[in-house]
């Protein structure tokens, strides 16, 4: 047996660009907590997760009691999970344990992997694929973060418009060979960010297409540009908020609807599946209690006629070798996951396992998630964090700090 | 790397008591297939499943094209299944894919547990109870098979009224400690089985209780009698046939609908959930696609707000200690489980490991299943199965060699 000896928690904050979306822009930093778990054996198991103050207390307080866990026991972190968390104090209707489990679930996985000499691909039921589709993730976005020297302008251009974001779509494409494109939406005008999807249609007719305007329309608008946009969209993702408002635009469209915003957890599949609410959900192992449970969650997907596809946040790379090896072994994960992986220049994991090729991941093929900490590295971005004072993500309150008036654009058109 | 070198199927009958059901009296054997799954690094896997002969042909046909398979490649295990079946001849609307993998997947299991000196329990997300808790499982019998020295009577006692089944409760309590009881009905008319259920509830006021009529009364007679038995039943399992027929009967009773029979695959989950049909799912791994895919099926009925129990239909030790190790690692699983274990007086592992102590069998701790093919027993019980002629189960048919004229009950009253 080989049990839980001891856990570090490691706030870290990378590079972001000022990309755009509903609450505002994002800031100059993203912040990301990594996980190390050591066994007793001598083993590492690395986690990755959210990294604001309460949910770095929430984790800690996991972390404490976590020391003697068998590695293979997962119902006992759940257990572990939720006799600690008190509840509540978690944002978008997620579920409490689910959020805090996951990082732990992922080293626990790692550890197991590496114990075996086997990837996490093959403790998920083994690979149906080798690699793992993604899609190009396009943004809004300013030039650089204004008045911050050296990240203005970033590598990425300015995207405002169609043709900013025509010209992002090449260069992400030229640069990683995506066959998928999503455009975060909910920036601008519905009309404008349309005419930007049937740019991009035209340019990339053999490209899947999605655009997710992240809540900002109201259900009639969401009727009216799914209208406009029938024919061109793989899914469109979130054009409303809630359940009910999902389920009547559901009514007008033949456009599959997907969400990560309206069934973010086991207890909204019933009432969305009644309501027949959305037809893709976009799976994340880090709010959905880890890989075993997206496993499940993939499962009830596909029992219950429902698609499958995967939802990113910002990340590192831990993540995406999870994100890899969890897709791998999902057989009706068939949609490209999204990734904001092109967007970061800073990681805290040796490079040369991940890299995109035609738009994929190879799955890693060491043992565990495949991927090695750099301790370097980690330290560095752990320094960084120490000193941008991030402590929470916060795009609304950054982007007043340039536009004072803004207010999110939740169901503003 | 560990793979799949070589698969013997061996069918086994072992003798059984003549134990009336809605479809006529059990046969004086009862068959199973035993597998034996060989790795390339010398271990064995343990699988056990249904023996008809059309069911051999479908394992075979899948045991061939076995060899080279990763024994941790559960997806590959479930593609290359896909791949040989041919498409219907599974009865009672069960999944063909889930029905011929499901032993081979527990042998893989079995194997994965030998090869890392763990038991399978831990395979599937760790241990959330030591012990798995069954229920006396009551038939209605006679004292033996008709004209079969030896074998008539059996050590258990006619049961033909409701005094017989108290008697038969109070021996298999006293034996076995259960907490819990299931009554195989559809045997007598409704009023009779009820009178007995009075009686069990009158004798064993904190047992729990449970009737199976096995869909013979219709839905108006399936509401009076949930009327008649509000109060008393646990749940009422599969009075009347059909997603349908159950919703109707669900409308009008406070007693939890349990089914093994309107919900046996996975398709028949949405339809079961949108019309509200039953409120509790017997998962039973021989059709759920194995171990893994029966922890779907709880997952789904724990997200969709159904009860989870266990079915069973005659089956030896292997299957007993698969059984208890999936029901120990599924936390919902909070209903005792149902088994025939205590019918059989032959068995093809060795003793000692599986025994009940306070109705509940403590989960094996060997790696594995941590059960071990007795060769000599299995030998003999496969002499039985070539001896015995029997190579489908039929009770109707060995019902009309002493009552030529009965015909099934289903829905009868």
């Amino acid at each position: 047996m080989s049990t839980v000896a001891r856990i570090e928690l490691t706030p870290v904050a990378f590079a972001d660009p000022p990309l755009l979306n509903v609450s505002g822009v994002h800031e100059p930093f993203a912040l990301r907590t990594i996980v190390q778990m050591w066994t007793d054996d001598g083993l590492v198991g690395l986690g990755e997760t959210y990294a604001s103050d309460d949910h770095l207390a929430r984790l800690q307080a996991v972390a404490d009691v976590l020391p003697g866990l068998d590695v293979f026991d997962l119902n006992g972190l759940r257990r572990r999970v939720s006799t600690v968390l008190a509840p509540g104090g978690i944002p978008n209707h997620q579920d409490p344990v689910d959020v805090v489990m996951s990082p732990f679930e992922v080293a626990l996985l790692d550890a197991q992997g590496k114990q075996l000499g086997r990837p996490v691909v093959d403790l998920l039921g083994g690979a149906v694929r080798d690699e793992v589709s993604f899609s190009a993730y396009l943004f809004y976005k300013w030039a650089g973060h204004p008045g911050r020297p050296g990240q203005e302008p970033d590598s990425w251009a300015e995207a405002l418009d169609p043709d900013g974001i025509m010209r992002q779509a090449r260069t992400m494409i030229e640069q990683y060979g995506f066959t998928a494109i999503k455009l975060k939406g909910g920036v601008f005008p519905p009309e404008q960010e349309a005419e930007a999807v049937r740019a991009l249609a035209a340019a990339f007719p053999e490209h899947k297409l999605r655009i997710d305007p992240n809540c900002a329309w109201t259900v009639d608008t969401s009727i009216r540009l799914a209208r406009e946009l029938s024919g061109i969209l793989e899914y469109l993702e979130d054009p409303t908020p809630g359940i009910d408002g999902m389920a009547e635009v559901a009514q007008h469209t033949e456009i599959p609807l997907a969400t990560n915003m309206c069934v973010v957890a086991f207890a909204h599949l019933k009432p969305a599946v009644l309501a027949d609410a959305v037809q893709v959900v976009l799976s994340d192992h880090h709010y959905w209690g880890g890989l075993r449970r997206s496993q499940l969650l993939g499962g009830i997907c596909g029992m219950f006629g429902l698609g499958l596809s995967m939802h990113s946040n910002s990340h590192l790379g831990i993540s995406l070798a999870a994100m890899t090896h969890l897709a791998a072994a999902t057989p009706n994960l068939t949609y490209a996951c999204d990734t904001h992986y092109p967007w970061k220049t800073e990681d805290v994991i040796k490079p040369g396992v991940l890299s995109f090729e035609s738009g994929s991941v190879r799955v890693p093929s060491g043992p565990g998630l495949g991927v090695e900490l750099d301790d370097d590295a980690l330290g560095e971005l752990h320094e960084q964090y120490l000193r941008c004072g991030i402590r929470k993500r916060d795009d609304t309150t950054y982007m007043r700090t340039f536009h004072p008036a803004f207010t999110p654009n939740t169901a503003r058109w």
